[in-house]
Formats: C-alpha cells, sequence, structure tokens
C-alpha cells in the first residue's frame, strides 16, 4: 500500500545515511560538541546570512516548541496562536505542561493576521487575565497555506508594537520557502521574526530541527533549557551531521521542491478529476474533498488520513507528499481516482 | 588523539546503519506505530520473558527519566535518589521542571540502600513535607558500581513496604548485566522494580532507551506523556531498528561484553602501573587516581573527564571504553601511563 | 459613592467579627488542627447531610481551584469550561500554571451541558491531543445564571458515561442555591459532583471557601497539595470561625437571601424604567444594558464594572448585590436611573 | 494548657481587631485596590525610608515564597538554601512545584555564608546542572538565629559578585529586628537583599506577608504572578487594615520586643535550673534539651514540639512565644521545670 499520510513515512534521504556511514566510527565529543555540529551551524547561518543569530539543534518540533517556548516565557505569559495551530491542539499541552496558556485565535486558512492577533492583546487588559506574549505561527501552516513577505511583515510589526514575541515553527519550512509563490528568504524571516526553526524530520532527514535564536536578548542559556527538557542528544553528531548534508549545498531545497512537485501534479490530477480541496495549499499538503464512498474505495490502495467531515456525504482528506515520493506513487493515485459524478 | 571521555564518542553499531540502510524506503506509520518497533518490543519482551509489561521507546536518558517520573508521580511526591544519582544532579533540574522535589541520600558507592531509603522515608512525618513516593537507582551507577541481587530485593521490599515506587536508570545497564560479578537477569530486574530502561545511546545505538512499564496501574496512557514532553518520535523506526538490531541476538549484550573487557584490561593496566581508584568499578567506568603532571602528560594524548581533586597533587580522572574501544586504544594508553613513583 | 462592582466590597458580616473577638486569646493549634474548623467541618456536613466526604477550608477562589484541579489531574489530562469560566478567563492562567490545558466550551449563558461537553470529548481522539478529564462548571455561572436539578443530573451522567470528573466552583453558590427558582440542595449537589466549593469571601465572610471532595478516591493526601500551593494558612482558626458562624443556623444562606432580594428589587426598578438585560439572572449579579449616556451619569454616583459593549450606543453594565447591600442604596440606584427614552 | 507551640497560637492583636470592625461597612475595590492598603504601602515604605521599593501584601508565608521565587526565576535557575531552610524542607516542595531545584548548603546554625553559597555556585558549572540564580535566606532563621549587619554585607556582596538574587524570608523578621545584639534596620536590609519579606503573621496579625522588592527589574507585573498563584485576596482590605494598624506606629516592633523579652525570661529559668540548649537563640525561639521523662512531664502541662533526639535519653524542644505570650505562662513553665539533676 502506497501511503500519503504524511512526510515521515520513510528514513532518511541517501545522503545523510551516506554521510553517518563514512564517519561513524570517529570519535567526537557528544551533546552537539562535535565538528560536525559546528560545521552544520556554520553552514546554516551562511544561508540565512547572519551571524549574530544562535542555532540549536533539537531532535523534533514539539520538543523544539515547548523548549523554546518555556524558555523565552516568564510564568504569567501566554502565546497566541491559530486555532488550527499545532501547539493549541496536536502536542498533547506540551506548552501547557511547561506552565503557559496557550490563546487561540480563529483563522480561515491557518495564518494569523495583526486584526486577529490584535483582538487577543485588546482582550486582556489586566492582571487578573494572562498576558500574552508570544506569538505562534507555522510556515506551511498546518493547513499547508504559507505566509507571503508583507503578510509577515504586518505581523511582525503589529508584534513589535505590542512588545509581543513572534516565533515561527518551521516543520515544514522547505515546502514554504520552495513554493511557487513564496517571496520570502531565510534572511527576511530572520529580520522579521525572534526566533523560528529550520524542520528537517518532514523533509529528508531521520529527526532534526534546527532552532534559531534571532533576538539577541533571548539567547542566554538556552543549551540549560535543552538539557533540562531532554533536548540535548549524547550524540549530537547525529544531527549535526543531517544538517551539515543537506545544507552543504542546497539539497534541503531540493527535497522541499521535489515534495512540492509531486503534491503539484497530484492536485492537478484531483482537480481534472472534478473535485475541489478544503484549503488552498501551494505546498506539500493536499486536503481534497471526496465523496464517502471513494474515500472508502482508495483506501483500500492508498493510506492517508481523514481530515474532517464535510458533510453527510464528503469527507476532506489529507494527502502529503515528501523527497521520497515518486513519480509512480502520484500517477497510480491518478489512476485510482475515479471521475467525479456530474 | 584517544578518547576516553564516554561510551557515546562513535556512531552506530555497523549492524545497526546497515538495518537502516535496508529499510530506508520502506515506507511506514509514524510516531512508533510501525512494524520495527512492534517487533522490537516483541523482542525485548522475550528477552525480559514477560508479555506483561508495556515497553516504549525514547531518545535519551533525560527524556525517559523525566517523562516517567512525571507520569508516575502525583504533584506533592517526590522522588529519592543516591546524592550522586543522574536526576539530583547531571540532569538541570529536568524532575524538578516537571514539578517534583528529589530527596537526597548520601552514599559511598553511589548506591543506595534499604536503610538509605528508610532514613528518608522516616524525616519525612507530615503534609509540611513532600511524600517520598519514588526510588531511582542506576545499574550500573554514576560511579561504575553495579547491584547484586540481594540488593535489588532487599530495595525492593523496603519500597513495596514504604509504599514506594522503584525505578531504576538503565542507561548502562548492559555494561552492568554483562559485569563478572552481575547475578541479575532483566527478568528478575522486571520483577523487583516497578519500571526500569534499558539504555542503547550508550550501548552502540545512535540513540534510544526502552522504557519498560512493570506495574500495570503505571500503564496507562504512557504514549500521551511521551508526546506531551515531546518524546514521540516522527520516525520512531529509527528507535524500533535500532532495538531489533540489539535484540534481535545477542548484539547487545556482545556490545557491553566488549566494552567491560576492554575496561578490564585498561584497568589491570592501571593497577599494574601502581594507581589505585575512586571506586572499585566492574563494569566500563573506571575512576583512577594520577598525580596531577601524570593527568596533565596523559591529557596531551588522551581526552578524558577530570572527575575530582583527590588532594592536592592527585587528581581522579574518568575512563570510560565502550563497544567501539579498540585493543589499540587500549594499550596506547597502557604504554603511555608512566609507573606510579614509589 | 455607592459600590455594585462586587459582592466583596465590604468586611464581614458582624456575627464573624464578634466571633474573632470571642475566641481572640484562646490558644488553638496551628494549619486548620483547632477545634473551631473541626466544628465548622461538622456543620457542614450536617448540611450536606453526608459524613462521608472531606471538608477543607482554604483563603480564596483562585487557590481553591488551583489546588483542586492540580490534585485531581494527572499531567496530560485537561478541564472543559465555559468560555466564559472562571479558571478560563479570569485566573491568570492558575490552572494551566499547574500544567492543564483548559478547553474552552462557546455557550450563551453561561452554562455547560451534556451535548457541548460530548462535542469536546468526541474531538479529542488520540495521545496527540490532551484527555479531557474533568468538567468545571460554577454555580451560579460567572454571568449569574444557575443550573437546574435536571440539568446538573444531565452533565453528571454525561461525566461518567465520559470518565470526567464533575467540578462545582460555588464562589457563589449560596446565591445560586437561594434563587426563587432553584430545585438544588447541597445534598444533591454532593451526589452529582465530584468535588465543589461552597463560597464564603462573596457571601460575608473576610475571605475562605469550604471544597468539598465528594469522591473517595480523590481525598487522599490534599492537605499536601493545600500546603504546597501555599493555601494552608497558619491560623486556620480564621477560616473555621467563619464557616461556624456562617453554617451554625442558617446566616450563610440568610445572607445569601439578602443579597438575591436586593438583586431583585434592583432588576425590578431596571425592568420598570423600560431597560433589558445581557442575561436572564435570579441571582445577584446583573447585567443590564443601558444608553452609553446613562451609563456615564450613572457612574458618577454609583460604582460598577461596564462589563461589555452591545453596540456603538448602548453598553451592558454588571450590578452585584451582596449581604452587605442596604434598601437605601438601592432605592438610591432606582432614583438615580432615568426612564429609558421612547 | 499553655502552648509555647509556635507564635501563631492566637487570633490577632486586639489593635487590628477594632480597625477591622471599625471600617467593616466602608465600601473599597478589591484584590488591594483600597485605600487601607495603600496607606499600609505607604506606611511600609517611611518606615523602609525608601519610595522606589515595591511593596504587595500576601495571605502567607509559603504563598509569598513560591510567588516570589517564580515570578523571579527562570525555568533553568535554581535556589540556594541553608539545609534547615524553609522552602527547602518544610513547604512541601512548593518551590519545586513551580519548576525550580532547591540547593542544599549545611550550616551549623540556620544561618548561610559567602563560602557555603561559593561552595554551591563552583559546583555548578555547566549546562548539565542547574543555574544557581537565587539565595533564600531567613532572619530570625529556622533556630532562632539571627543575621548581623556584616553577615549580611557579607552575603550580599557575595551574590552581587555571582550574579545571584538575595531573598530574605522575614517571617519572623520583627524578631530578629527586636533581638538585643541586632544591628541591622529595615532600610539597610533593603539596600543589601533584592527582595524580602516583613511577617505579620506570626507578630500579631490574623494572616499577611508584606513583600519588599527592592530590585527594580524584579518589580514588574508582580500582581500577574500574585494573581496566578492565588495569592491576591478579594477582600484585600483585610491585609492593608493589618499591616496600617501594625505600622502606624511602633506596634509591630512592640509587639516583636514583648515575644523577645518572654523568650528571654524563659530561656534565663531554664538555663538556671541547668538545662543548655540545642542553639543559641536571641528571638523568640527556643531549642532547649530536656532528659526524657522531664520531656513527658512538662507535656502534660504544656504544648511544644519536641524538635529532635539528641541522644538516647535527651530531646531537644522548641518553645515559642509570642506578642500574646503572658508572664503567667512563663512563670508557670518555669515553675512547672525541675531543676536538673546532678
Amino acid at each position: 500500500m502506497i501511503s500519503f499520510k504524511n512526510d515521515y513515512s520513510e528514513g532518511a534521504h541517501p545522503a545523510i545515511l551516506r554521510s553517518l556511514m563514512e564517519t561513524n566510527l570517529i570519535q567526537t565529543d557528544g551533546y552537539g560538541d562535535d565538528p560536525y555540529t559546528a560545521e552544520a551551524v556554520a553552514l546554516l547561518k551562511r544561508h540565512i546570512g547572519r551571524e549574530d543569530v544562535d542555532i540549536h539543534l533539537l531532535p523534533g518540533g514539539t520538543q523544539t516548541n515547548l523548549t523554546a517556548l518555556a524558555a523565552f516565557m516568564r510564568p504569567h505569559e501566554a502565546a497566541i496562536a491559530a486555532h488550527t495551530g499545532h501547539i493549541l491542539v496536536h502536542e498533547t499541552g506540551a506548552i501547557e505542561a511547561t506552565g503557559h496558556k496557550v490563546l487561540a485565535a480563529n483563522c480561515e486558512d491557518g495564518k494569523l493576521t495583526p486584526a486577529l492577533i490584535q483582538a487577543v492583546v485588546d482582550a486582556h487588559t489586566d492582571e487578573h487575565m494572562v498576558k500574552p506574549r508570544l506569538v505562534y505561527i507555522s510556515n506551511s501552516t498546518e493547513i499547508g497555506s504559507i505566509y507571503l513577505k508583507h503578510e509577515l511583515a504586518a505581523i511582525s510589526a503589529c508584534c513589535r508594537r505590542n512588545g509581543l514575541l513572534l516565533y515561527l515553527d518551521g516543520a515544514r519550512l522547505g515546502s514554504a520557502l520552495c513554493a511557487a509563490e513564496n517571496d520570502l528568504t531565510l534572511h527576511e524571516i530572520s529580520r522579521l521574526v525572534d526566533a523560528f526553526y529550520i524542520g528537517a524530520t518532514k523533509n529528508g532527514a531521520l529527526l532534526g530541527e534546527a532552532l534559531v535564536i534571532c533576538r539577541e536578548a533571548l539567547q542566554a542559556d538556552f543549551r540549560y533549557h535543552m538539557k533540562q527538557k531532554g533536548a540535548l542528544l549524547a550524540k549530537g553528531r547525529l544531527l549535526g551531521l543531517q544538517f551539515k548534508t543537506l545544507f552543504a549545498d542546497e539539497l534541503y531545497f531540493d527535497l522541499a521542491r521535489h515534495a512540492n512537485a509531486m503534491a503539484a501534479v497530484l492536485g492537478d490530477a484531483i482537480r481534472q478529476a472534478g473535485y475541489r480541496f478544503l484549503t488552498a495549499s501551494p505546498t506539500n499538503q493536499l486536503f481534497p474533498i471526496f465523496p464517502n464512498q471513494v474515500v472508502e474505495q482508495l483506501e483500500k490502495e492508498f493510506a492517508f488520513y481523514r481530515w474532517e467531515s464535510v458533510d453527510e456525504n464528503h469527507t476532506a482528506v489529507r494527502l502529503v507528499t515528501s523527497w521520497a515520493t515518486s513519480d509512480s506513487a502520484v500517477a497510480a493515485f491518478a489512476a485510482a481516482l475515479p471521475k467525479r459524478a456530474q
């Protein structure tokens, strides 16, 4: 059975496994004090075009989010997230477990706006309520949409006006930056947000996210927080080698482009078969709406998540492509998909 | 420079890398719902000789300790640990960060005893103090010693008498179980403790610890705790494959035996050169005491930690061997070590 | 200026001050181990009609909520509250600060229903989300409404079906139980919920809430949680004497009846002057809607909170009566209120 | 039976009850926004001799400690306390429950020293350990001793050298400042520490501690922390009125002087009867050592705590005097105490 369940269904890009093999018996210090991590950080800084950011490699997305947000906020401070935000709904209360409320803003396309943020800020007027302190956004979002430069700039300005930190969850940042309509660069992101992470687990690595702390005031002592939250791997080289491999040249972006291209082909096939989508997504997640019997039929050959029930007879599903998705897998899906009944 | 700094200086045992290569493009579900993890768990249960334990694979030791202890204790409950215990001193307050005090018991050889435990329990008399609830021990301990069967049985009985949970940190359990004087089996441990973990990061894996929850009352909902604490890897297969490889046959134990054997050779050489040790260790960590100028001389060729200053002129250092330590590395150290001046 | 801002604008009912005076120099043990607390607990049990509940006296409402909920839930568990619930919006993230998410259910009248609760439960399907564990309701609610017996029974049944604890915040329970339309008794409440508190700060005491833990499984070690959260007053007698005074006879209910009666007179006057209300409230909180210029005029003579803007020209305000509200204060407000312009 | 168990065995000083009576029906705003609290704060500032400190009134000592320390420290930071420190042993892990380790320093007389503090700091060398950030001391200490000016100044200098905050728990600060050998003033304390509290629960109030935040960087948003931790009383006037009464003139100090004087008389009687003390205490707590049969005999007429077993035949007990201790109570104890057998 072919799976479109997610972008972490396979192992790692072969170049990563090769680098693990080649360096396997070389001794290094632990906990990220190894030369591979140092090289990875240097490469990431070059890609970002800044030397004054702090970069840490962590094992996973929830881990990165909870470690960073707990480090950045004081006890009475809260994060603001889209009502579809990963930290709000899909991390088992990880942020709350560190003591902080996450405030939801309802939005249609997975994206926050200055108006949505301002409304939350304005509703919190005194010490009987939490103090909004950090805005959490994802790019691409949990439903595949992306932020354009003017949108991110507007959010950034709103945050600075209100004394809010801006944090960008980049679990699928590769796919966002490689989307056709994207007009943002890593460098611009680093200027507009206070911290963000460059996700690799969902773009070719075995595991690993690179947290970039742009605001100097947030940089102190971050390794303490990593160790306390269990995010400091003994064999930190495992993360260093992967990011070194992905960012030595353009591999990270090549993999994301491939995933996006496969999604585009898949999306076209679905569109041509007559179906519409729950959300417009230029990235590697698609949310087509199928009649329930079509869903059941497809499930015999393909693995994917049912996202939500649209009406009694229709269901939106999620299809995810990755660096490893093959033309033949996409073609098989297109072939299996019946034309929409008129 | 040859490193005896720790047992996580290299990558992974080649058999592990091979299994990663061979399965790399096979699609699986995420978060540990993959067939490799299922096989690893089945193999671990066979090695333990019990089907009624719950087994979860987590990325690292601190992560495992904090996830388990936070899941097992209510807010007013505290853990008891040796004053040298890893959770007490070397995890940046990870347990306290989940809300729980760790109570220290002073001991000479890194090992708790019923008397030490009982003294802590007896000192906590009412609701103005935390309620001791869980005893944390490490095997091998942080200073290389191990628990014999009668010692662990006595601690276990003490815990049951006092309504205490018993948790064993097995970051170096392989080395402990393969020590010459060891008389414990995985099965016996599973009967004497309420939960323990089988560490692989320090015994040949890239990362990974297998938490075994023996007491049924502690098993419910554990995956929620893993997700909340960031311990549920998207590509859980990475952990599954490694434990499958280590426990398909005796590889895990073979690697530990090798590390112990290398330590034995190294220890003999040090003893024959006329030096004594801070602690007697039958496992893969040695704590010889050298004159300061010998330490400085050795540091030119070998990497290791200075453990503690013994007196003005002498320092105890820590030497760690691993599955990857070569005969030649040990021989080089022995050759470089000057005979003790009489 | 006469204040209708809240029901804690004055000191304590004179009978309470008298009891403090009369017993002032009698020595007692601390931390609630005094005879007055014992008498208060015995009286409360008699009023509830049960001996098998555990009762603890705590200083305030937020303190009671956070101590109880932290004690009752495991780390991955969450509370469900109305979107107007006090713990959700007006306690500065006190519950989240103990590690637990509070899930909001949108409701119109401040009251949860089985359908609202079930929808939240059904939306939480696996370990990537928190596990709903406790339903938090307030009676009277934050907007003055109350639960009828059949409503509370239905919620209770829903909770038991779903394995949820039911917790009732009774900051204004006196006013609720003395409302004209109320059909619940303390005894019935104790059978339908797992824990609730009887608020006295807002009904004649200087401070104090009596937490009643009905479910035996939640009773163990509760004083540890109180001490840990700072809720165990050294001079616990202060709480004991107040509850003893309020429950020696019917004083607690007499005071609540008075507050309700004053609200009824005030409400009638407002209604007769031609105004309508944001919510129907049979208790001591009223939410009339006035033209903005009427609000400004009233503010010259009376203190009260602007609750929310209803439209460009109208504002809902909150008027609260208490055990201490005088006929003359109500008459003054009625006299100052202009008839509604036709 | 006469109790020397503690200094919170009675109600409040009559002047406090009088002020409650006199103001009882005057309406005020809640949560400390009342004129009595404002007056109390102004009086406290006058006594301290500084306008640039922030002062907040909280209900109790554990509450004050946990609210302040949680507000002042970041997640990876830890407090240092004497091994007898209240936060370390007698607050049910309240500080740890907010996420912070408390590091113990062993000392003989309940007092920290620069050397003890420096040793803890020096033992914490990297991110695998917590970062010491705050030094917690009590004056008078938990065993009755006090800090002299040069001692506090030396600790203060040590803290500043090491980037540590200095926090003074003043649950019994009145008794300390009124001890014969004391040479510190409130003003000097405010210059040497970063925050401290002036305890009233143990010096004549029903409840109440005045937290003084001296360091400006710690002052922001403190009321948020109070609300979140349940420390913001609805009827904040109750705290305001008490501190206003105690500090309108010298009442607070008069009461402490009385308690100390009674302790001095009691101590002389014990000394003259031939007994020695576990610790030298110039304040209102005495720790005489009696033969066990004397303890048993005294327990028939007097209430007090057995502090610790000194040897097989002797026990140290704790005797506490207060603002309310009468000459006759002390005389009764002296009369009941048998002369020490030679």
